[in-house]
């Protein structure tokens, strides 16, 4: 079992939300099953001094920084075909909604990068599971529209997502949302207030059905 | 109980390790203690371009890049008085011998960070127990000379720490090499060819050896 890890960078403000990443890949290793890291090989919208908060003058590329989590482990997004793996996961962190996608400037009408819309595009065709941490439901819903997900209980990105075409159930910590006509698995992490024992525990969750669907 | 976290930057190559101080967080939280992260406020000794491995031309700053880790919730290392913590952790990485302390460039012979070895001592002196993974435990056996270690098997860094005064012992996975009369607890992670289980095991095994011995 070989499930692909999509990241968006390093870093929760800019990027790929690490202890997301980390607890899914812990969770999938845990399983029995290993993991194969891909980014997209594109430009940060943006890079945000995790410290202080503010914006940094600076360029950075999405697989360049996502390599940082995966210890160099990584392929550009366009390497992936989803008839090699048997899932595909999807962690949180602003980058999802900034370089995958441009929700969190666009919100209902953003883009999805091409390679992103491909791969999950791919991923559905095929019938694999797709699952999506904290914000990220929100690329899987503007993808495939007619979709039932979870981002916890933030009012605005719920309006958002039924706004997509999607539907919205609100959970707390470790609860998944199963999409079974979908295949997609979502959990809520960090879009709640949460501590990395909660993050373990979503992410464990949205592996383990994965793992028992394929 | 609370345990002070060092970190070195975000990525193994430049900085700290991100499995080993995910790893280590989770296990703080799983055994009821809380933790706080440091780094020095430094630059970088470099910067590597995770994807592939080489060199970047840019300056990085090591409290700013480890904020990735810690989700900004992060201070900076002069801040950490350890009569606040009942115990302190360095997780391992390149970051850990090149930002935290010169080992990489010059090995036994190498000078550490002022602050670094400031909160070393106090930790020592207080009779705290101190964690190291990975590479880390040469920046300990540097200050405080007679001490037990281990960084797994590679003989070049077994021979700097005998040199520094230290005495090393070779170990596996998950396995911890306890020096009581330091209180210093030290596992190889990463030094060994690893995957993020045996991460998990190591620095889950060191912390639990720690709290035990508050």
């Amino acid at each position: 079992m070989n499930i692909a890890i999509v990241l968006s960078g390093s870093g929760v403000y800019d990027g790929a939300e690490v202890h997301e990443t980390t607890m899914t890949m812990l969770a999938i290793h845990q399983e029995g099953a290993t993991y194969q890291c891909f980014a997209p090989d594109i430009d940060h919208m943006h890079v945000i001094n995790h410290f202080s908060g503010k914006e940094m003058n600076e360029n950075r590329n999405v697989l360049v920084e996502a390599a940082r989590i995966a210890r160099g482990d990584i392929q550009p997004l366009d390497k992936l075909e989803m008839k090699d793996y048997d899932a595909i996961i999807f962690p949180g962190g602003f980058g999802a909604a900034k370089n995958l996608c441009s929700f969190a400037k666009d919100g209902p009408e953003c883009t999805v990068d091409a390679e992103v819309e491909r791969v999950i595009k791919e991923a559905h065709g095929q019938k694999k599971p797709i699952g999506a941490l904290c914000i990220a439901p929100v690329i899987v819903t503007r993808v495939l529209k007619d979709v039932e997900v979870t981002i916890g209980s933030d009012p605005e990105t719920i309006k958002a997502i039924n706004s997509m075409g999607g539907k919205h159930s609100e959970t707390t910590h470790g609860e998944v949302v199963v999409d079974e006509k979908n295949k997609l698995f979502s959990s809520p992490c960090y879009m709640l207030d949460a501590n990395i024992g909660q993050i373990y525990d979503g992410a464990s969750a949205v592996v383990k059905k994965i793992i028992a669907s394929i």
